[in-house]
């Protein structure tokens, strides 16, 4: 099904690499090393798989000059032999087709602008004085609201909504089920009840961003909502209204970022983290997954909260004892307090 | 683009407020105190921000009397400022037109009962013997399950779905990628395999709750899974089978309450909190972020789980502690017993 | 309106259940012991709500024998009372009518296989080669990747999207807002940004899993992430790429595995519950909620991790010394050595 193929020569000359070997070996697909065979080209990036790397099948390997002794195929020699892979792999993803134009199932708003480039698939509705730009696609059922904007070349897969006031950069990549752009949860208590704040900001996606299934990212109170360029965010995160998010930050799954937070460039967040409102971290932060931020992060390096996993028993007995770590440190210095006095 | 305006003087008649300065001065929009202009309202409701407000652009302020000194534009002053900015903020929000009638891509059953006043977006689906009331509002895509119930003047956003024996009340608003009425997760495990409890009660939700983006609101068992009137929930939130939810309660993003929880009225849940199933919350409970409810909460106040974040070098050794923090109560206990013995 | 209705002694025949006292009375729905009226039936399967069978107003109670002195209506004896009742329950489940046929309104591909005896609702999108098997539902709004499969008898209530490479088995049940093979998270740093790696596998979904609402699970990198047969997750879960479910393990609500995580058989995963990528879970490990797991388990049994709830300015104190517990813990053992040393 798939024809795609290079020759390994071909893949040195076009990424800059070293050929080993039998530039000759052509190459259709990629693999892991357990699992790719003799027209398929796979990568050893951690030295701790070395043994599979020995018995390999894969007719050809990206990997370090260090580790060329060991490889049985052709080899591709680079200094990061992951992203060098990223870039071959890529090669072979073969997208689903989508032609320019609109699908006749499609509801286009009269004031909407749809670059004649861009495709817009089955279902979509597009409302008023939205803009589509040349070369983006929009596959079934996204839903781009008023005044939105999706940059050029950006890919929204399926089922994404744009809520009001969103606007996407260039080559920004959102998966299924994400919703941009809806209310930020503003709500003043008076006297016995609550009222909502209208939230009349919106929200800016830098280029190069990616936005995972399921996300939510709510529009400014006032101002915007911000994520800066190659923002990486995935499945089922939570944005909250005014947050800025610094440039090439990272975030895995289920993670959460509360209102007007200020999250630096280059930080790391783990799954199911959480960062409390109105603080800042600075750039190359690093947060282990389900830790809590609870303060602002001044210094660069990476951080955690939490205790660790026991088996139930064991962990009960802990887990109560916690309840009185104020009380024994008491204890413990009154014991020490006695000693010295001894 | 936004011709709304509206003198100092007359949102002081319109919401109780005393004006002070240039009851004319004209306001087309609000701002935040740094960034507000001239025909812009602004509020200062903590002193905190009072340095703020003396360099305001702002041309109307809402405030407290006691920063009236501080106030180099007209002010409106209020008992509280956040409510009144609430309220006034709320003339200048502009919502997306939705003219009453059906859209013509929309797929509306035959037993269903839709109000002449109300306004079906496109792609919409209502089913059989739904009912969606006057003045509801259903943007783009959304789904109507047999049988439920869209309340008068309640606004369902975009992508919304009610899947079966939902009934929303009166001014109730939902975001996008919400699921109302979804299977509770009933399993008997019979011997080697699961098998599934029909999930045959429904969701009622009261007038004027909120319903954040991807949140989820599983149906009842047997009886209903029930929110309160103003019950205000954030985005991804996880509400499971038979949960009842008291009057004016609200949850901040990610926060989960698991099966046949009871919450009471006017509790707050932080973000990311957790509620184990059947426990019961009193009236007026505040649950900090990320903190695990295991047990019944019989007394109004604040309550809290988890430890602090700190570097992971300094995090790892006091984790590490943990695990025997039970064997260090009984050494600490067996010390002060030897010193009371000496 | 459910004109539905057995007999206990007919109830008793089909599930294999023997009936005590009036095997004619009528059984035409199911409820709570507190809650179910004379042509009801309820049940009784924990010892500990024995007060409301003997106040219960249900014409039959499904229980065990040792449970029948105190039954005041008709008795279905059985082994598991809770496993028969959810048998017995689901004959009074009235699913929506889901008649054969594709709907005016769905979007097919000329490519797409849909066998005559599978019903696809308003606005479903079925791309390129997918394959819809006999007897299979899909409710309003599912779109159907390119080269997907939905099993025969699967059901997806509403709004479910599967991306692509998606292989769903028979009797396959999903829930709305469900995403099945969006990309895994997958990203190699270069120099000062990031690069995607492409997500080349895909998924596979056994028979009889259950899949919750706005639930996420990601496509593999080269290979596919796996849920054998019987996986039950709940909602707003997310499974990242490459993770391997083994059958009839079920996760709650919130709970989210990492890349390459592999998972036993009959493992159960409390709500909001982490695993961290490339880790092992033997069968039958329990993990409680909110737990954290941070190295392989091998041991069936249940694990914990997390720190109790208190009130919050106790909990502060305990919370405080945390950071200091590796100090405590030296400065417990120099006490001790000083004993010894006495």
């Amino acid at each position: 099904m798939n024809a795609i193929h290079y020759s390994a020569a071909e893949l040195a000359a076009r990424f800059g690499l070293d050929v080993r070997g039998d530039g000759a070996r052509m190459v259709s697909g990629v693999g892991t090393l357990g699992g790719a065979g003799a027209s398929e080209l796979s990568f050893l990036s951690n030295s701790k798989y070395t043994a599979q790397l020995l018995s390999t099948r894969a007719g050809v390997v990206v990997l370090r000059e260090e580790n060329l002794a060991d490889c049985p195929a052709t080899a591709l020699i680079a200094r990061d032999p992951y992203v060098a892979y990223a870039r071959i792999a890529a090669l072979f993803e073969r997208l689903p087709a989508a032609p320019a134009g609109v699908h006749p199932s499609a509801v286009v708003a009269a004031s909407a602008r749809v670059s004649a480039g861009a495709s817009i698939g089955p279902c979509c509705v597009i409302e008023a004085d939205a803009v589509v730009e040349d070369g983006a696609v929009l596959g079934p059922h996204c839903i781009i609201g008023e005044g939105c904007t999706v940059g050029a070349q950006s890919r929204l897969v399926a089922r994404v909504t744009l809520v009001t006031r969103v606007i996407l950069g260039r080559r920004v990549l959102v998966h299924p089920g994400a919703v941009i752009g809806s209310d930020g949860f503003g709500l003043a208590f008076d006297t016995d009840h609550w009222i909502k704040l209208p939230q009349l900001g919106g929200v800016r996606i830098g280029d190069d961003c990616e936005i995972g299934a399921n996300t939510t990212i709510d529009r400014g109170t006032l101002d915007d909502t911000v994520l800066e360029e190659d923002v990486r965010l995935d499945n089922q995160i939570q944005i909250a209204h005014n947050v800025h998010v610094g440039a090439h930050t990272a975030m895995a799954g289920c993670a959460a970022v509360a209102g007007s937070a200020r999250i630096g460039r280059y930080c790391q967040i783990g799954g199911n983290a959480g960062v409390l409102g109105h603080l800042e971290l600075a750039d190359r932060v690093t947060i282990t997954a389900k830790s809590l931020v609870t303060h602002s992060i001044r210094e660069p390096g990476e951080y955690s909260s939490g205790v660790p996993l026991q088996e139930n028993r064991l962990w009960r007995r802990n887990a109560a004892r916690f309840k009185h770590l104020d009380e024994y440190a008491r204890r413990l210095a009154a014991l020490e307090k006695d000693k010295s006095n001894d």
